[in-house]
């Protein structure tokens, strides 16, 4: 951690002072680890940025590009010469160039695409046909394939001719391409006979997914087979390309932050970096469905409680319900987004201000939506209700703001203590049903009551 | 999916008919992937398993072994005789032998280590004395570390002599065994240059982690930097081992895993795994909170109603809250369940049905006691209620029952639509908190009214 805020730290200082520290940027630029470098790069003002993105070599610019954030890549690329971003894309492994490329605004494509190596040219088309969450959208074409009849020897030189393979995997082909077996680069080392064909000794149990599986299929694959590259077929059985280790675990990762944003309620896929207004519009499905089933609720009270007992069927109680239902999935995805956010390294370094103001401005709307919807439905629903319907919609809104800021605090305070941020997840929810009540409660006291 | 029923198929085939099925058991044995080997051997019978793993040669023994889940593992190892366990321990990758020797009774430990080369009792010794979830718990010993003044030619030479490699990194240290740099096996095949050291051209912004560093800090460290192997040093920074890709997903996969089952309000690590007792046990600190909770609810609602408005104080309705958010919990925790599961495969191919019933269990235990502790609190807080304290507790149990029903088939039934189990997280709530409300006054009407 220390390395990546020392390499911001010293390029925010180059930034204030630049006459004198020329030899802290260079050094920055040059010496610290590309994922450092791009970190600084995402934390600086985009227009020193790029300046500093424009004093890399273009393979050191290829390695920080690889691992920025989409936005950050597209502000970086937006401010290069055409010229620049063919030379980044020769340099990039092929998936990552035919990632960024998809990024660029179609009126530059050609332009770019004209600059590039005629190969290169042709594996960013090829992989640009693919759908971009598919094996073949996700994997690479630069592998190592050779026919059965190679030897140790041959197949050696083979490798040797390629740079910057991605994967130390050797897949054996028959004539036409199709899959036969496996080996790897140590396998072929460790090899006494040098020159006996690979077929004799490769793992013929080579387990490969389609190129049009869906990449979740492509990581339960490499999951249930233990592998860190996955081969990559057509419908013919002939290998097309590889997804490698980095890419596997990128699929991993995004998977399971899409599964619990899901489950908490939200279908934003990463609510950190979306827009407000994409965020809020990612929650209404659930919110829709959340406010029919609670005025379901109250209307199942009132047509379940006997007309004759003690307790009178309208009692605004029935609409609790709906209060703690809504605060409760704010806090849901609130706290989601925290403990993830933070089991992933997102939220790290004092991003969480901004991320909180972000979740307290989608949870204004979300709150601002349900109210409305709420107020409307009870007045529809109800003759000389605007009392209650108002009393109901002033406490949904409160709640939902009480809701989203502990759904957010609770889980950062617990891991800046050292606790772990998961186990908030059920104390939040119990904590915003209290509160929940609390408001209306008093909200309607004071309001029926005058 | 295809290949690990069919070699199940086969082997179950074989057991019902033995003369005729030979071949067909010889060839699952041999042919299959060991992958599909441990999945088939730990859906059949214990004993059968054991009889075909006794088939099996060591090096394939080692490798299903390897891939097994923890508790067959256990199952297997049980009945082999020492020596066999011995073998098999040398034939694993050190890590994987490590873990294995944990698992033995500590009667059988001595004897197995007594079995086994030197070497390799020297590596099981000095793992075993690492927490579990530390680097040094899940690292392994095997890994290519040569000085800096070694030279291409040289250090291909050192590679050729290892057998089972699990990583194509090659490290570089300096005379004391200190981390410098980090290269690839294909970036010394690359290499014209055979003979200039390594430490001319490696890449010294080598990211590495503590031998006490938790697990959560490798898999962080290792998706920060996008490493598929991380080198683990010691106080001094000498290098002591590495943490490879497997071991590195398995880490992902299970934390993510403990994360979202947490959110959802339990305690236990693998749910489908663990017995009833234990899960219930699991349950309770979330229990205890909410019902403590809900009880304050309906205090608070009694508190801040006036008495002098037409709502009487002590309306049924102020239990609400307690009821719908206890089977929200239940409900909760069963879809985690089902949809983590479902996603990472380990409720796979009709384990469904046995892990529909655990979870059940599981709830009425968590019903019973739920509800128990709801009567004690209300007949303890109110005079004469205890017509109101039967209803409650009664509702609650059955909300219990029915949100842990619909909580567990309703993401169940999505995904055999083929819709995404995450999404029903939400809606299994929404609905959960419809059918308690009408158990709820249902019973109420029934009961305060009689």
């Amino acid at each position: 951690m220390s390395d990546r805020l020392e390499v911001l730290r010293e390029l925010m200082a180059a930034e204030l002072s630049p006459a004198s520290s020329q030899i802290a940027i260079s050094q920055a630029l040059e010496e610290s680890h590309p994922s450092d470098l791009a970190f600084a790069l995402s934390e600086l003002d985009p227009e020193v940025a790029s300046r500093y993105f424009s004093l890399l070599n273009n393979e050191r610019a290829a390695e920080v590009l690889a691992e920025l954030e989409e936005d950050t890549q597209r502000e970086l690329i937006s401010s290069l010469p055409v010229r620049r971003v063919a030379n980044l894309l020769d340099e990039l492994q092929p998936d990552d160039a035919a990632d960024i490329y998809q990024q660029l605004p179609s009126s530059l494509r050609s332009g770019v695409l004209e600059g590039v190596e005629e190969k290169r040219a042709q594996q960013i088309r090829l992989l640009g046909a693919y759908e971009e969450e598919s094996a073949g959208g996700i994997m690479t074409p630069q592998f190592v394939a050779v026919t059965a009849k190679e030897t140790v020897a041959s197949t050696l030189e083979a490798i040797r001719a390629i740079n910057d393979l991605e994967t130390d995997r050797v897949y054996i082909v028959d004539s036409d391409g199709r899959l036969l077996g496996v080996t790897s680069i140590q396998e072929l080392l460790h090899q006494e006979q040098r020159r006996t064909p690979i077929s004799t000794w490769m793992d013929s149990s080579v387990v490969s997914v389609h190129e049009d599986d869906d990449q979740e299929e492509v990581l339960r694959i490499a999951s249930m087979y233990g592998l860190t590259t996955v081969p990559v077929v057509d419908d013919d059985e002939r290998l097309v390309g590889i997804v490698t280790a980095d890419d596997l675990d990128f699929v991993a990762e995004a998977e399971a932050s899409e599964d619990m944003y899901r489950m908490a309620g939200t279908l934003a896929k990463n609510p950190t970096r979306a827009s407000v207004p994409s965020r809020i519009f990612a929650r209404l499905p659930m919110l829709l469905f959340t406010v029919v089933v609670g005025l379901s609720i109250s209307w199942i009270v009132t047509a379940l409680t006997p007309s004759d007992n003690g307790a009178p069927r309208n009692h605004p109680l029935r609409y609790l319900p709906i209060i703690i239902a809504l605060a409760g999935n704010v806090a849901a995805v609130a706290n989601a987004i925290v403990v993830r956010g933070l089991a992933t390294g997102e939220l790290e370094h004092g991003r969480l201000t901004g991320a909180f103001l972000g979740e307290f401005a989608v949870a204004c709307g979300v709150g601002v939506i349900a109210s409305v919807l709420t107020w409307l439905g009870i007045t529809t629903l109800e003759a000389d209700a605007i009392v209650l319907a108002n009393s109901v919609s002033a406490s949904l809104f409160l709640g939902t703001l009480v809701s989203a800021s502990a759904g957010f605090a609770t889980p950062a305070v617990f891991d800046r203590m050292g606790l772990d941020a998961a186990l908030t997840g059920p104390f939040v929810i119990a904590m915003n049903d209290l509160a929940g009540t609390a408001v209306f409660v008093a909200v309607c006291s004071f309001a029926l009551s005058t």
